[in-house]
């Protein structure tokens, strides 16, 4: 996977090296699959973590945020942020305690936010959102008010300092242990779709997004 | 859900504080749910986020990790961690964008890490996580040699100064939106067992935990 090498020293991966990438295609590929990073920052009195939505437009991934709410205040101070994304795939069950295992995809990612400013940018981030959450639906709905939009602040950060790890396959056992009689593979885990729940008062013909949802 | 309220400043949570609890019986229900979480620290240069396996055992929470890694040896140290856990349980359409919002279980933890030197301590910890991972192993695999237990370092920190966050139910719209015809409500999201996959050199039968994992 290592044919990219690392962007900066701390995106250099130490631990388990075989399992990094940092190919823009492998960084593309699992921010896209998710919904939520967590954000790291400190804000000066000690360290946060804090899940939020996000999604990517070409190099950069975006989240949005309340105006008053402390995360959108930080990050758009210029504190240093960490994202970081993982998808969990499964349980590595090896033949010694020891060589257990997950299976997943991460991605991390060191910089700092920038407020999206122009107006016209910001609508086409979140129309982009929509899209990512259910394609189609930006036409569906009331599209933000001037104060709704005005309340919201889109942020974003360049892709350019990251690094994915992945691991996929299973158990690697060491070559003495495998005659040991314990049951070897992977639990896969998967987030799954499950049947929608319309809205008590909802008297709208499911679209296509929900329709395929739960497939 | 607020009859506790927050141990602290940091752990007041006061976005959509309506969602957030402080109740023994909330947290542990987050962190048993989960196989991973994040923790965030500062390691004198930046901030780091870093996903790892976890799990509980009264009113802590474990992590295991190599004794020579970054993680290990920065959280042994007595750095302040914040440590997040979230569960993303579906996408809430509502009628306009800007009321649309996640269903998840969260959970932040701040505080220090200390390190389980008790040797009869850190293997009972050990134990357990096997046990949350696979429900009777622990007599099946080879349990880990000296070598492998002494390369090991296992941490906990109290939970002692947590917050919990938890969305549910359906979209909430603006009164006056209620007649805009688009589909409402929840896309829900699983994390979902599927299929076990089989070491290709396993001869042994499947026990329960793997029988019954994708039900």
């Amino acid at each position: 996977m290592n044919t990219r090498s690392a962007p900066s020293d701390r995106t250099r991966i130490r631990r388990l090296a075989e399992l990094a990438s940092y190919e823009q295609a492998s960084l593309h590929a699992v921010i896209d699959a998710a919904h939520l990073c967590h954000i790291a920052f400190d804000d000066g009195k000690g360290t946060h973590c804090i899940p939020t939505a996000c999604w990517r437009q070409d190099d950069y991934l975006y989240i949005h945020g309340s105006n008053g709410g402390r995360l959108t205040r930080l990050l758009t101070s210029g504190v240093q942020a960490c994202i970081t994304i993982t998808h969990l795939d499964g349980l590595v069950l090896a033949r010694s305690a020891f060589n257990h295992a997950m299976n997943y995809r991460s991605a991390m990612i060191y910089g700092c936010f920038e407020r999206v400013t122009d107006e016209a940018d910001k609508h086409q981030a979140l129309a982009l959102f929509m899209e990512k959450l259910a394609p189609g639906r930006q036409t569906q709905v009331r599209p933000g008010s001037i104060k709704e939009m005005a309340a919201t602040t889109v942020m974003r950060i360049a892709l350019d300092e990251a690094a994915v790890k992945i691991r996929t396959g299973g158990p690697v056992d060491d070559a003495e242990d495998m005659d040991i009689p314990a049951w070897a593979g992977v639990l896969p885990l998967v987030l799954t779709p499950a049947t929608p729940v319309a809205d008590e008062y909802c008297r709208v013909e499911a679209p296509d997004y929900v329709r395929n949802w739960a497939r």
